[in-house]
This record gives structure tokens, sequence and C-alpha cells, in this order.
């Protein structure tokens, strides 16, 4: 099971649609498991998406059975180091972390299982669609190994009680308590999930490029701040958004009935 | 649009019964926007109630067909400089704040629609109580400007997922949405919207007015510290008090199986 | 009321089945008011446990027809001093920061009513059980004391607009509201109760102890830091977590297809 079955073939395909770009991980065989060469082609997919000002909106998906089971054993069994493992964690970390600093919406596209770090991908993006057979679990537990870093994403999601409870019962929940719980926006049947994805992205890029940015940006940062010090974060990101020539657009295009016609961001 | 109907007449109605404050919104033709004046009319009228221990809940209401459509984008567009963005949202986040930071509590009630800021109202608001045909959006991604205040206040009643979600595709959502992800504490047939207001105001004027001031005050204190701190202080409110007439009254008449008669606020 | 009817009768119960220890409050005619005495025995309790390497899962349960309804009044209005109020308050959030403090996991298994303090204990537990019929409330409200300190806890657990509602009107939910707000991990029928229980401690029980000491001290400690700084911590968890010998088990056990074999703590 460890061997690439497909030597040759990218870890993460890219396609892009007039910046839609969709990633896919491609390590169908071990179920799209995150091993070390897997979070580099993430990293670098990300870097990359970072510095593209042509990008409006970013898709994770993955090939096969399952969108991602989590940390490769096989990979992490062969090295029992201290230092390899605080290297690998904060490799992986560093990955999800990106993910949220992206400076556009990354929308998780959720069919068969999404586990442990796996999870963690779908709590990490801004948003999440599920098929009705998708299932999700932070199942680290039932192999001796609680999931620490999946629980700082899953905890930003979840409430504590039911976060908790994944976590120390290793339990798979389905799509639909997914969406319950607010780890997914949607849980739909299998065959329109792309359909909704679509529908979903095609929202996000029918929006000024420029205030997206603006907007993801600004929502991460201002949840880490107290009330007061939020609102004075907000309003300056808000005034500033104000002053693009998108925002005078999208306002005169609203106030004279009209479809706003969006700048290129520089 | 932009021009008042009614020159004369004041931008939020006040009336009492009681101690039970009913503040009207009163720009019906301008779905109650949130221009300068009327941001400055609500600031006067929190303000005055912030110094008069004869009030003891308040209620923000709205004339006409909607709750409150948000900024007024016919001001907003004529003045396009920085600094008058960044006075017009502080001065708009310092409204959100006082309603937090009144010592007794307000509740929304909703009709029509509530979007944008009009959303960021009921989200600031401590209760809030919709018709069913109510619909909620923080749409201000339509026109190319992403609500980030607002932002600040949803992100603080609503889990992450599903408020990036709305703020970024600038969808309605319905009023049994809004209660199934606490945005509102209950959605109820719009005939029976004035009758439900009705009971949970008075089961908050049954209380004892002093009690029901220190809980407001230190419940979003609280909610800002780390755990241990926030013990320490909710403690130290408690045991305050506990040792006001009130809460004496109140236990004893408990013991006695009696109502108890709650004091007037110093 | 006040006097205890069984005077020898220790104030809390204790059982252990294989590592499974069960904390039963032992004040049925008081409806298992948390007196000083109880709270001193509940503290002595779970100090005990947070030294003794064998416990695997505690169960907070309750004697007679209540869980707990919240302090003792009849004590409290005896000494109606501000020192003694701040002690009493410090000692009861002592408490409650000891069970999460606990490092093993403590479930509460909720029947009848669940009042004020009794609720706070509820909200504190990392997990909870209840019957149908359980019914919670923070009503001190109704008595001139705005539960504050309950408020600490229960923030923690439901959503704002949510726990402010039933903090300033007092009024009860049931269980399923409770489940659906995230109070409760579950609510089942009452006849079920302690099957479910039964089945949730085991699902515990079958995991790695170490990982699962590691798992609940992290997850409450991450929850309180910044993104960047909650991920350095997990991380540096996690992997001494698999430096540890169960994890190098369960991971063989897992690639091996076999049941994995834990250690006993040190």
């Amino acid at each position: 099971m460890n061997t690439e079955t497909h030597i040759d073939a990218p870890l993460v395909l890219r396609s892009n649609a007039g910046g839609l770009v969709t990633l896919r991980l491609n390590r169908p065989q071990q179920f799209n498991a995150l091993s070390e060469a897997m979070l580099a082609a993430l990293q670098a997919q990300f870097d990359a998406l970072a510095d593209d000002p042509d990008v409006r909106c970013v898709v994770l998906a993955a090939e096969g059975r399952a969108f991602c089971a989590g940390h490769d054993l096989h990979e992490m069994q062969a090295t029992r180091e201290l230092d390899y493992y605080k290297q690998l964690f904060a490799q992986c970390s560093c990955v999800m972390r990106t993910i949220q600093e992206l400076p556009v919406p990354v929308i998780a596209r959720v069919h068969g299982i999404a586990t442990a770090a796996g999870c963690q991908l779908v709590a990490s993006c801004d948003l999440a669609i599920a098929g009705e057979s998708a299932r999700f679990a932070v199942s680290g537990i039932n192999v001796g190994l609680f999931c620490a870093t999946p629980a700082v994403a899953l905890s930003r999601n979840v409430s504590a009680k039911r976060a908790f409870e994944i976590l120390v019962t290793g339990r798979f929940i389905d799509a639909a308590t997914a969406a319950d719980w607010g780890l997914v926006n949607q849980a739909v049947a299998d065959d329109a999930l792309d359909d909704q994805l679509a529908l979903l992205a095609q929202s996000i890029m029918d929006k000024s490029p420029t205030a997206v940015r603006y907007g993801k940006q600004m929502f991460y940062r201002q949840r880490q701040m107290a009330l007061a010090e939020a609102y004075t974060y907000a309003g300056e990101v808000m005034a500033k958004n104000m002053m693009e020539e998108d925002a005078g657009e999208g306002v005169s295009a609203f106030l004279e009935k009209r479809p706003p016609q969006w700048q290129r961001p520089q």
C-alpha cells in the first residue's frame, strides 16, 4: 500500500477555469494520505496561488474513493524520532494555516472519508460541501495518537462537547451531522455534489475579486481580537474597501439598477 | 428615494411602558437605512437609556416593510473619501457596541429584511425574535463592499463556515435558518411576533432589575477572558449581586414560597 | 429541608469498575444542592482521581430525583457577607475548573433537573448524556441572583444569544434542546440512559489511556490560544504522543490489522 502506483503522476492535480482553480489530491491508492511529499506538493500549490492575482476561488477535491485519510502511517512509523514528528506536524500545520491565509476562498469538495488530518483539511477550508455518503472522523485516537493538531481546526468550527466527543471516541459522523454541526456548509445528494459546488463557486466568482480578498483576510484576523479592537480593525478595512474602484462601481450599479463591472485585482 | 418623506418626523420613535422602552427605526421609505443622521439618532437614544435607572428592557423595532437595509448607499457614494468612511464606520460600530454596553437587555424585533449593517444590528442585540417571513443577509459583497464590521458581530453569534458563507455569497437566509444558526432566538409566525416579543420582554421585566444589570455587563466581559480570569471576575460579580437587597429578598421569597418584591435600581 | 436525612452517608458516593469511576452526588432530599460540604467532598474526590494513574474515565451522576439543583440557598442565606460569598463562589469555581483540568474525561449523566450551578456542572464536564425527561436552567435570575459563574461555563458550550436568553429568563430547556444547542452530546430515552452512557464510557476505555490524557489536557489549552500558537503547541504535544509506546503499538496494530495492546499509564 505504501508504494506509489503512478510514480510519475503529480501528487496534486491542478486545473484552472477562468480563475476558479481546482486542486485534486492524487494518491487514490493510499486514500490521499498526507505523506511528506503530498504535504510539500500542497504547500507549493497554495504558495503559488497566493501570489497569483488572477486566482478568484480554489476548490480542494480528491481523486479516488476517499477525500483524505490523514497522515501516512507507514511513513510515520518508519522514523520514530521526536524531532522528525515535530517537523512533520509543523509541516502539516503550515499547510493548514496557509489555506486560511490564502487571499481567496477555498472550498472543500468532500466525498468518501475525511479522517484525522483529512478532516482537519475540511475544517481548515473556508467553506465545504459534502456528498451525503461522506463521513468524517478524527480517528487518531484509535491508533493511540490523539488528533491534536486536527483539534485546533475542528474546535474552531464545532462546539466544544461535539468536538471533544469525536476526538476522544474516534467515531465517524455522517455528512448530515457535519452540516448540522457547522463542519461543512452543505450535505447534498452525491450526484448533486458537483452542481452544488459549481453554484457556490460561481456565486463567489460573480463578486468583486478585490472585495472578496479584503473580506477573507479580515474575517479570520478580527475573530482573534477583542470586540473593540476588532471593530477598529474591521472599520479601517471596510473604509479602504469602499475607496476601491469596485465598491464605487458596485454601489453606482446598484443605485442605477444595472449589473456591476468588476476590476481585475492588481 | 434619498429624500426624507416625513422631514419633521423623528428618525427613531420612542415609547415607554413601565420601563419597557421600544425604539422604532422610522425611515420606512428608505427601508430604515442607517444614514449618519439615523446613526446619530440611535446613538442619542441609547446614550439616554444608559443613564436612566427606570429602563428595564429595550425593544429595537422598525416601521414599514423592512427592519433595516444597512448603510445609506446614496449618502455613502456622495463623499468618496477615506477619512469620511473611517468616521462613518466608526460611528456605526460605536452604535453597535453601545447596544452591547447598555446596562439592560436589548431585543431585536425583526420583520421584512435585515441586511448588511441591518443584520449587524440584529447580531448586536442581546436577544432577537423574527417573524417567519423575515430574511437576513450580509450583502455588501454584492456591491463590491465586504461587510467587514457586520462580520465582527455576526461571527460572534454564528459558527465560522456559516458566517463566512453568507458574507462571501451575500445570499439571504430565512428566519428559520437564522434561528437554527443562533442569529435569532426564535422564528415565529408573523402574526405571533408581537405576542412572543411581549412574552420574552415580560419575562425579563419580571426579574430583579439589579440582577439583570449585573448579568448583562458580566456576560460579555467574561466571554473575552481566559477561563481562570473569567471565573475570578464572575465570582466577584456574583458575590456583589448576592449582597444586594433583591437577592436577599429573592432567596427568602423562594424559601418562603411567595412572590419576591424587587427594588427599583439606584 | 436543610437537614441531612442520612447524616452518616457520604455526600459523594464513589465506585470503580476497572478504571471507570462513577461519582454519585448523594444529597437526594436536597436535590443534591452544592452545599459547602458537598463542594468540598467533590473537590476531594476529583483531587484524588487526578493523582490516580489507574483512572481512565469518570462518570458524574446523582442519586434521587434530580441531578443537581445548584447552590444550597438555605446555607447561602444564613451568612450574608461579601467575603463569605466570594469564598463560596471561588470554591465552586475551583470544583468546576478541576473537572476540566482532570487528566481523564468526565461524562455527566443527567436525569431530572440540572439548574444553576447544577447546569454549570453539566457544562463543565467534557461530555454529557441526558435522559429525555431531563431539564436544564440557569435559574438564579428567578431569585434575584444572575448565574454569573454558570455563565462562564455555559457560554463556552452554547452560542451567545441562546446562553444569554436562558440566563436572563431563567426558563427551562428540555434535553432535546440541550443536545441541539451542544450543552449535552446526546438526549436519549430515559430507560436507555445507562446503556448509552456505558457505550460512550466503554468507547473511551477502549482507547490508549496515555493518548486520552494527552488529548484532554491539550484540547482546552489550545482553545484559549491564537491559531498560530495553538498549532505550535498542539504539534509538540502530538509529537510527544507519537513517541509513546502506545502510539507505536497502535500504528503497528493498525498496519498489521490486529487489535492494539495499550500500556498502563505511568
